[in-house]
């Protein structure tokens, strides 16, 4: 009999999130029925939107349940089949989350082809839902056309380190990104294709965005919300879109956050302000499978992750990412 | 020989403007050169842009220079012509402002035709840049679809009036407005094409939109700014667009306004913010001037003007402008 460690949430989180608000539990899983496979996950993936799915807030998509296995992206190898569809050794993807072992009906699992060289992990970073929303929101959200300067922030996260190389891959004229540390702020321009970079607690972000972009910005991705969207407001040259994918700084706060204090310049320059969820954009996953899959079969992108070992640390690993303590993609390896 | 009064800027006001910031001066017209027209104006338009040329901030057209007439929409009837392009009795729209009697290349003044029942003035409103403004803002921005809510504030001036009605002539579901009294709120629904208005004065905006359009709204226009907006984002539903078209309620003061406390609704709620002036959108200015002609021939839509007398008077029409004194639109009578 197979068993199954898997993480749970048993209370909703005002502010940051505790260990409290979690428990580990081992589950004995029964036989497979006919159609079923067992998957052995090789990574889990942590993501900022699960603290979204752990409030009771209205939002994009329904609460967690309380008691019931964290739910997300993860990548494994199937030890057991009784599906025509999927074959013991197939590499999958599937929204199970944070469990070692995960079994279901067959139709859960989406086979993908390994790349030599590649880690399976990169199909929850860069050839997943981390870099598709880079693309999507870098591409077709704000329309970023060659030549654009852009301002990336959270750039040395997940998503915004995706941002910067796709950017620079598209033909960007100038590339900036602000992130958290000194170290963060090196790999910018040294790994992740950025031509500047700026620690956002080094000073005022307003001031520091526009010694790192004198002639303005154009396209914003927008990782963290908060100040940083107001230093862009500063910094757009009219015409300028925003592609506002997430307000990580806000997540976690209880307070009711003030808006940026320069939204008029939304019609003097004519700014366009995009929120933006990316399963709504699936029309241009199959152009972003082709391109970025090319990339990274190429070794032009990098697949920097921040690893986190153990099933029963998933927790920790996400209150790290809430922390930005991750440089690229954060991922639990089971 | 004849004379044109004129009204101009000789100092940026801080703030409210004052009666010190403008001078009303007689000039001395000479004759005619070869390819001159003189036109009589029967109309000069107050609007609120007006406000942000006579400042210096960085904008999207340029501040209007000290010591000169004020320039801005004006209709007006050829007196006399050394132009074969326009003929004396033509009537005319041109940007030569606030005067009595413009003069100049024919190249600067355009002949439209008169409507049989229709006041000049329509060319300044319905006709003219306030129907353009609310047309391309609505359907083109916003991109407004039947069914949808709409909310609009500012909705008894010139351009909410306007917005109100292509609304329910387009198929709106159901159109709310905001108002700064009892006199213009009973107009939205008598006279504007209102499902519903409320007073902003008279409570909370965020409560008295929730009520008004308890199952949501789908577009708004904006003409205020300020709490307007936040209320706005706390109703919006999922996929909602927001034309950001002014901020009267900002353009006088001289503190930095903070933003909505709701921001991160743009992201759960994939919204769309978009500033627009519209000077940029002339593409759709045939199908405007097509539509809008038709409704305004059949008697479809209310011309409502608030009408001041007298070109020396035009600059207390542009305070009671900025105070909400009108309901449509605000004209000056020559």
């Amino acid at each position: 009999m197979a068993r199954s460690t898997q993480v749970q949430l048993v209370s909703r989180p005002q502010g940051w999130p505790t260990a409290d608000d979690v428990r580990t539990v081992h589950v004995d899983l029964p036989d497979l029925a006919e159609g079923e496979v067992r998957v052995e996950n090789e990574f889990v993936s942590v993501d900022p939107y699960m603290r979204g799915r752990m409030s009771d807030a209205r939002s994009y998509v329904a609460p967690y349940e309380l008691g019931e296995t964290m739910t997300g992206a993860a990548v494994g190898r199937v030890v057991a089949s009784r599906s025509d569809a999927v074959s013991e050794g197939d590499l999958v993807i599937h929204e199970m989350g944070w469990r070692d072992v995960a079994q279901g009906d067959a139709s859960r699992f989406r086979v993908v082809q390994p790349i030599d060289g590649v880690p399976s992990s990169a199909y929850l970073g860069a050839l997943g839902m981390t870099g598709f929303t880079a693309y999507a929101g870098l591409l077709h959200v704000a329309r970023m056309q060659e030549g654009d300067t852009v301002f990336v922030s959270g750039a040395a996260g997940a998503v915004g380190s995706m941002v910067g190389q796709i950017a620079s891959l598209k033909g960007a004229g100038r590339v900036v990104g602000s992130a958290g540390s000194d170290e963060k702020v090196a790999a910018l321009t040294e790994r992740y294709r950025y031509d500047a970079g700026f620690s956002y607690r080094s000073g005022d972000v307003t001031e520091m965005l526009r010694e790192a972009a004198p002639d303005g910005i154009d396209v914003y991705f927008d990782n963290v919300g908060g100040d940083h969207l107001e230093a862009a407001l500063d910094s757009f040259n009219d015409g300028g879109r925003a592609a506002l994918c997430g307000a990580i700084s806000q997540y976690n706060s209880t307070e009711k956050a003030s808006g940026p204090g320069n939204m008029a310049n939304i019609v003097t320059r004519r700014l366009t302000l995009q929120g933006f969820i990316v399963g709504y954009h699936q029309e241009h996953m199959p152009a972003f499978l082709e391109e970025m899959g090319g990339w990274v079969a190429a070794g032009d992108v990098r697949l920097d992750e921040t690893v986190v070992d153990g099933i029963e640390n998933t927790f920790d690993a996400f209150l790290g990412l809430m922390r930005g303590e991750n440089t690229g993609k954060m991922v639990v390896r089971v």
